[in-house]
């Protein structure tokens, strides 16, 4: 490979962390508000940061922990040997290398802290600069709709440029290290760093889940406790969980979908890189392990272009649809990823690059799909959630059971679109002919060239995500500080903008999990052909109707919905904690009733932190323990009992319990992120008076129709932001720890 | 075989007929009650019937049609020859049968339809009976507790004795008339009469849709406009819609669940019949193709007398749990069944009969297991259903979210339960040493004996089953009636042991598929085999990395969320028309709520059956229609696009479809099923004081937490009532259909 695909790495992982910090310095030297604002604003910040600093000690104890059990366990079952079957036109060469056996312990572990460091390391960042711009757009919402779309964009934008570029460089930044210092032949390393995919999944678990129940937890605290008790409005400073809600908004949606997406992006990347090692036992060429890294940079530059647009499209006046702009930006971000994958694929991949550039386009083609399929199923103008708000009419029982039967519904879309791909993907790729390669081989590479394209644009999906919290904040913090109504006006605006663009979000990581399912999978088989000493392009059937394979699919189902319940539950309970809490303040401080004294907002956010905090933890041990102990169960008790031999049902049972988990835990997000979306805005359809009775009369706040349609917004709060993200993460987790255990599953 | 053995199939049948026809005299030769009650009766009884005929008279449209159907295309893809491999020590011997291209369709159809017919018949007498036992039974209940338990319970076992009398003589004629009349090897036929399975199936997908959407939009709809909307009891008889309410409980849980076994036990003793003669082509030994009858008819034989012993255990003093005597009734049944597996398993399974033996005991004990599962939760006296009682304290909105929560976690148990019962028969059967046999066959086979052993109570279960609604009217007959307290009271707590045994079928049920779908699966796969001429004993993976397999998994899954969302839908769709009409019926007649004039129910009754019979048509034609839709789409469209060949690339998917889709199945409808039934104990547990307030003082009805949890209960009767069980029949017809068109998705 020419050393000029190899500087544009490092070159546009450096661009996108200079384009951050530039974003950065323009947000923080905006103006900070009055004087009000900044008081709540700190309050915001600090609470924040107290629960980013106490949940990353946590997980910090967590991850040098297990790092010890990756090193002494990946060491004990080390043979010190990495064997790479080289198949060659029929003949086979083993490619043994030497690593030592506690080196690739230690290797794995550090692999695995440069993970877990890089993932916390970025969502610390863009979480900092993106609490310093809620009190910033809030301050812009006063002077113009232009000035407020810029500043809550270009803070979201800090956090999303910070997740590519450093899950960029941290991958190559490793393989650079391992094959140009230490050494290793770049067959073997893809192997070696697959514990960076496993820290950063461990770190995005853990996140996803402590700020997933402390948003939920929160939110459902205040409002059941204010709106429903005490007949308070929503964000009134006399309710002490107010200011927890405000810092829930941050430390769930910000911390958490990054640390989601940046375990999607470097997991995925060493996952398409083992899948490249297949390919270049037989070519020779390092392009095809070097091609998911540059695809990746070229990613990076349009989302950089894309977003860097969005102002020339945002009209003076203030009468346009603040999605329209952001709009325009996706476009443009999608033609320049068309482009850049043109030049990537033709220029690496051989003669028969065109049916690869044609995966890439499958994979740009699904990430729209999905932004469209989100809409319709979640967005106020169409029929499921016309349908949802309707069924309040005679209450929350028939609103529940509607919502229910539509988020059900939305799966049908969802695996379509990903069925879809993931068959286009690997006949595209399987026409591709290499020789000595088989069409199977290429087809699945096919389906990580379509999983990376889709990713291209991640940097610009994630900054309208974390727009979403941000112009959220802001509105809180308008109405908090009583700021003029024109302000609210825009901040209202902007926060429906920012309810769609985290839908989005969602629909958008669970199909790149759908795509990625099948390449990581595929990795996983590698590792274990590696280490059976099986060529990489053999064949290794994984037989669903053996029974081991059978068991571990329905014990992967049962996990998908097992850990839902546990996260779904920590809100219930963490909420619990919260109105006590209050009700404690209430009644203690007449005053802060009667508006003379404020309620102890610091005491509220501290518990909600503690709580949360232990809460993640139960949930947290099952993922990560759960496909362990099911390994370990089969390859040491039940393969004794076999008759005849069950030397493989460790590594059998977790291939089922990985694929058909994935399979159940794509399904299930999906109804839990949309029936959760669809409630919501159910709920919002209702107060914006769109719902009318038989006079044509509309039926809005107040009526009993919004109260039931507020129970089913309640319901899926916990479903839309706890439980459903934090499957994505399980997901994607189930992946990479059976990627960097492997050998462990196998006699 | 000697001939001791196959007398005893046509002896045990022909007993449980006429034990059947003994309870059914018995239960007609009670009282019928006041005239009131026999008026009330009456009327429940045309409605019943009404819509019984009604809906057969669809379901024998569409069978006629799928009939004409399934001859066209199994005779248009039949290549007029019956392909047996006999493996023998590694000799590979071909049997071949001619049958004749169209002869195998009309054999197919004719079996199609005899096994639609028995199913319908066993549910139309069954039905008949219990119709007239719930009048009886309330009659009853003015004598004693021990008069209406023995006339309910007798009355529910009609249906049980018929159901299993009917599938096991179906099942048997059939073989018989293959075998000895058409002259068929035995190794072929049950590969021929795999059509009374799917005729089975698809009249239980029907009857099960249809009733199950009827009962619960009765239910839904006289709630919502009775209780909440013009504030009357349950069951008064001012409510147009009671009638329906009380006729939908007969049509639903009788009909609908009695289809659902019917099928089961169908289907599963053909599948284990093809497994039987995988074993048979080595060993040359019938045994092990007629064992599954043999154990059936030790079965019932164990039920009829289990049944027979209830009324003794039944003290007069009526203060007694009328769930003691069912308890101590199903132990006996459950000791004789173990005493007739050892018989039948020494007698014909070889000198290793010990293994399956084992096997055996480790499917009775399941079966025993899943009845503790479900009480633990969904009765009140447990932690589950009292953590939703004290949820609902704080509103609808946390009484559902702990409720999914609950349901969610119910899902582990029975993941855990099937999956260790699964792991153990294969292992212990794959101990079983027949020569020439691989030791995964007869795991396999050891697997089937679990089910058949599991499944040898099933006319008890069915009994118990049929009590809960018998003893539901009984008790809403004795409400419209304005019955004596006394005899109120002795219904309501047959009803509350009612909901017991309906909860513990649908374990029964769920267990029963997920058991039997590895032995169904097995068989379709034989089937392929025979179709691919390899030897049934032959390795035949089912790769789930590979891409047609892995998409046809992730479409099995959509397809059960799709499936239960349109089943839920309908409920809330059917209830908005029974709303409209006792709305209108209020409207025009006042003397109707001042009590001077009488409703019109016949009106009310007959807009809800036309309205679930159309309902009911959607969801069916999705589960008929998909598996073959996927099946050729994969056949003709993508393996046509795949590079280097992808000839098998339709059965692969409808595998993958088939088992992952199972899977999918067995744990939805356990969320569904349970979380209804929790929701539903959770109300009854506030309803009956047991949860008390901070100063002790018991919460009751009337309260804001009584109304939170009535949310609940409602929310989860489709899901309990409608959708559940109608999942264990798709997962049932999954299995079936793509049994008999097999040869269809092979290229």
């Amino acid at each position: 490979m020419e050393l000029t695909w190899y500087l544009l790495i490092p070159v546009a992982g450096s661009a996108a962390v200079l384009y951050a910090g530039w974003l950065a310095r323009y947000v923080l030297s905006q103006d900070a508000g009055t004087a009000e604002m900044q008081q709540i604003g700190g309050m915001i910040f600090e609470g924040a940061m107290a629960f980013l600093s106490r949940q990353y000690r946590t997980i910090a104890i967590f991850a040098l922990l297990t790092a010890v059990l990756i090193g002494v366990i990946v060491g004990g079952i080390s043979d010190g040997v990495k064997n790479i079957v080289l198949s060659d036109a029929g003949e086979v060469q083993y490619g043994q290398v030497e690593v030592g056996q506690w080196t690739e312990g230690l290797l794995t572990a550090v692999a695995f802290l440069a993970g877990a460091f890089c993932s916390g390391l970025a969502g610390y960042i863009g979480m900092f600069i993106a609490v310093r711009s809620n009190v910033r757009t809030a301050s812009a919402a006063q002077r113009s709709l232009k000035a407020a779309v810029t500043v809550s964009l270009r803070g979201g934008a800090v956090s999303g440029f910070l997740v590519v570029a450093l899950s960029l460089i941290g991958v190559s930044t490793i393989f650079g290290v391992f094959t140009g210092i230490l050494n290793y032949p770049s067959a073997i390393t893809p192997f070696l760093i697959v514990g960076f995919g496993f820290g950063a999944s461990f770190v995005a678990l853990f996140a996803q889940l402590g700020g997933g129940i402390y948003t939920k937890a929160a939110d459902v605290g205040a409002d059941l406790v204010g709106k429903v008790e005490a007949g308070i409005p929503e964000d009134d400073p006399r309710n002490a969980a107010v200011v927890a809600d405000l810092v829930g908004d941050n430390v769930g949606d910000c911390a958490g979908r990054g640390a989601d997406l940046f375990e999607s992006m470097s997991a995925e990347n060493i996952g398409a890189m083992i899948l490249g090692v297949a390919i270049y036992t037989v070519t020779g060429r390092i392009e095809w392990i070097m091609f998911p890294l540059i695809l990746r940079s070229f990613g990076v530059i349009a989302a950089a272009i894309g977003l860097s647009s969005v102002p020339f499209f945002i009209k003076e006046d203030g009468n346009q649809d603040p999605m329209t702009p952001l709009n325009y930006g996706y476009y443009i971000v999608s033609i320049l990823s068309v482009i850049g994958l043109g030049i990537a694929t033709k220029g690496l991949l051989g003669d028969q690059w065109y049916w690869f550039f044609g995966c890439g386009i499958v994979g740009i083609l699904t990430g729209i799909c999905f932004v469209y399929i989100t809409q319709f199923y979640t967005a106020g103008s169409w029929r499921p959630v016309k349908e949802i708000a309707n069924a309040s009419r005679t209450g929350p029982a028939t609103n529940i059971i509607i919502g229910t039967a539509v988020g059900f519904e939305t799966t049908a879309a969802t695996a379509l679109t990903i069925g879809t791909a993931l068959v286009a993907s690997f006949l595209l790729g399987s026409n591709a002919e290499i020789p000595g390669v088989a069409a199977s081989t290429a087809g699945i590479f096919g389906t990580a060239v379509a999983t990376m394209a889709m990713l291209m644009s991640a940097a610009y999906i994630l900054a309208m995500d974390t727009f979403g919290p941000i112009t959220d904040n802001a509105g809180g913090i308008t109405e908090f500080s009583g700021a003029p109504e024109s302000a609210r006006h825009i901040t209202d605006s902007l926060d429906a903008v920012g309810n769609t663009t985290k839908a989005l979000t969602k629909g958008y990581a669970v199909a790149s999990a759908g795509l990625a399912a099948f390449l990581l999978f595929s990795a996983f088989l590698d590792k274990v052909k590696e280490r059976l000493e099986i060529p990489l392009t053999a064949e290794l059937p994984i037989d669903i109707a053996n029974v081991d394979v059978f068991v571990g699919a329905l014990l992967g189902v049962m996990l998908v919905f097992l850990f839902s319940s546990l996260a779904i539950r920590s809100v219930g309970k963490v909420a619990g904690e919260i109105i006590e809490e209050v009700r404690r303040q209430f009644r203690e401080d007449p005053g802060i009733m009667a508006g003379t004294s404020r309620p102890d907002y610091a005491r509220a956010v501290d518990i909600t932190a503690k709580a949360s905090l232990k809460a993640m933890i139960a949930p947290g041990l099952l993922a990560v323990g759960m496909p362990v102990a099911v390994g370990l169960l089969f390859r040491f008790v039940v393969s004794d009992l076999h008759y005849g031999g069950g030397e493989n049902s460790g590594w059998l049972a977790v291939s089922g319990l990985l694929i058909v988990g994935t399979i159940g835990g794509i399904i299930v997000a999906t109804f839990l992120n949309n029936s959760g979306g669809a409630w919501d805005n159910a709920k919002k359809y209702i107060e914006a008076g769109s719902l009318k009775d038989d006079a044509g009369q509309p039926i809005g706040k107040g009526t009993p129709t919004h109260a039931a349609a507020v129970v089913g917004d309640t319901v899926g709060d916990p479903f839309k932001d706890t439980a459903g993200p934090a499957l994505h993460v399980l997901v994607k987790l189930l992946s990479t720890i059976t990627l960097v255990l492997a050998p462990l599953f196998i006699a």
